[in-house]
C-alpha cells in the first residue's frame, strides 16, 4: 500500500462483546494533508486531500473551476510533493476565471458559495444533448468493478471512490478522503492524456449532491452512477440538464433519478 | 416525516435478480436546499443543506466560524423560509471577522482553505485542558441512540446525523445532507439556550476529517465520537490538542485513536 494514501497508527481498539478485551494494535488510517494550488503566482486554494497525483488534483480543480479548458492553455506545472504545493502557470496570465474566482465565497459543508445561483442559472437554460446509452447490466459490472479496485477504502474505512468509465470498463480510477478530489484527479488525468471526457459515465463510492451533479454537467457527463442516494436537489438538476442519475447500485439492483432511457434493459 | 427533511420522487428500479424486472415507483430522497446567510446586510455564504432549522444553521456557522462568540453580540436575526435567507445583525456592526471573512478562500472538496494552515498554528500551541471521562459501555449507548434517531437516514440514505450529549444522553440531535451542518445547528442550539458546550462530547455518524476536528477543538469539545474512520491529520491534530478520537464505534466494539485515557473501562 503506498506511503501516500495509507499510513500506520497505534490504537486502542476495545471491545465489550462477551469479556472486555483491551488490545493496543497497528491500525491502517486514510491520510488527509493540505495541497496549496498557486495559480500564476498568487496562491489560490488549499485542498485537504490524499496526497497522491497532485498535480493531476490541480489541473482537474481549474477544469472544474472553470480556469483552464484545455492543457494548451499551460504553460508550466512544478510539483513540490513533500510541502504539498503545485504551481501552475497559465500562458494567459491575466486570466479573467483567477480575479473572478477571488471573490467567490465557498462554504465549508461540501457545499458551494454564492456563486451557486449564477451557475444554476447559466446550466439552467443548457440541458446536454447527448444520447448515450448503457445497460443495466454493464452498470451492475462497472459498480462492481469500481468496489474491487478501491484497497485503500477496504484496509481504512476512510475515502471514497470514483471513476471514469466507458460501456465496458473502468479507464482511470482514484480514491480520496474528498469525493470532488477524487474526481478532480480523473479530469486532470483527461487533460493530460486528451481523452475525451463527455462520451464517458462517472462511478462514484459517494452521495450525489447537487455540487458532485454541477461538475458532471460542466463536463457534459451524460450518465452519473453512485452506490449511495442521490439529494432532491441533485435529482432536480439531472432531471432539467438532461443527465442521467443512477444511485444505490447494490447488488443485483439499481434506481435510476432521471432520464431513465439511456439505461437499456435488455 | 417533514417535508423539509425528506420528498417523495418517481424513480425506476431495476432488479437483475432472478429475471428482469422494472418498477416506477415512489421513493424517498433527502432534501437539498440552498441558505444564503446575510450578516450586518452583506452576502456571507450560501450553505447547500437540508432546510430545517436555518436560524440555527446560521447562527452555529457563525460561532464556528469565530464571527459570533455569545448570544450577547447577536442584534436581530431574520428567517425567510422558503427562500432560504438569514439576516443576522450584530450589535458590533463593524465586526472584524466579517471583513476576514472575505478574504477566506475555502475549497469544494470539503476542505477549508488558505486559512488552515493559520488555523491549525493558531491551535498548536493550545491543547485542551479538560479532564472529561467516559466508560466505553456509555460511548456503545449513545452510538445506538444516534443511530435509532437517524429516521431520515433510514429512508434515504441521503444524510449525516450528529448530536451533543452528556455522558448519559444526547442532548440535541441534527440530520443534514452536511456534516458540518449538522453540528453547526447544534452549536446554533446551545447559543440560543445558553448551554455550556465544552463539558459534552459530538457524536457523528460521519467521517472524522481535520475539518471537524479543528470544529471541535474551536468549541473546546474534548471527545470526538464516530462511526467511522478519522484521517491520518485528524489523529495528528487530536494527539496535539489533547482531544481523544473514537472512531468505528460499531455493534459492540470501538477504536480510541488518542487519549484513551478519557475512556474508563470498568
Amino acid at each position: 500500500m503506498d506511503q501516500d494514501k495509507v499510513v500506520v497508527k497505534k490504537i486502542t481498539r476495545i471491545r465489550r462483546d462477551v469479556k472486555e478485551e483491551v488490545e493496543e494494535i497497528d491500525d491502517q488510517v486514510a491520510v488527509e494533508a493540505p495541497v496549496t494550488i498557486y495559480l500564476n503566482g498568487s496562491e489560490l486554494v488549499t485542498l485537504l486531500c490524499t496526497p497522491e497525483k497532485i498535480d493531476r488534483l490541480a489541473l482537474g480543480f481549474l477544469r472544474s473551476e472553470g480556469m483552464l479548458t484545455s492543457i494548451e492553455e499551460l504553460d508550466t506545472i512544478r510539483v513540490q510533493e513533500k510541502e504539498g504545493f503545485v504551481e501552475v502557470d497559465l500562458k494567459n496570465k491575466t486570466h479573467l476565471a483567477e480575479k473572478l474566482y477571488g471573490k467567490r465565497t465557498l462554504t465549508s459543508g461540501c457545499g458551494k458559495g454564492t456563486v451557486f445561483f449564477n451557475v444554476l442559472d447559466s446550466l439552467r437554460s443548457k440541458p446536454l444533448e447527448g444520447k448515450l446509452e448503457i445497460k443495466s447490466d454493464s452498470i451492475l459490472v462497472l459498480m462492481k468493478s469500481l468496489q474491487e479496485k478501491a484497497k485503500v477504502f477496504k484496509n481504512t474505512g476512510g475515502v471514497h471512490s470514483a471513476a471514469l468509465a466507458d460501456q465496458e470498463q473502468i479507464i482511470y480510477f482514484y480514491e480520496d478522503i474528498g469525493r470532488h478530489n477524487a474526481i478532480d484527479k480523473i479530469i486532470g488525468d483527461c487533460l493530460l492524456d486528451g481523452t475525451v471526457i463527455d462520451d464517458k459515465l462517472i462511478i462514484s463510492s459517494g452521495r450525489l449532491s447537487s455540487e458532485i451533479l454541477l461538475k458532471a454537467a460542466k463536463l457534459k457527463i451524460q450518465i452519473l452512477v453512485s452506490r449511495a442516494a442521490p439529494t432532491s436537489l441533485c435529482i432536480e438538476l439531472a432531471e432539467k440538464l438532461n443527465i442521467t442519475l443512477v444511485g444505490f447500485v447494490r447488488g443485483r439492483r439499481l434506481n435510476v433519478y432521471s432520464h431513465a432511457w439511456r439505461i437499456k434493459r435488455d
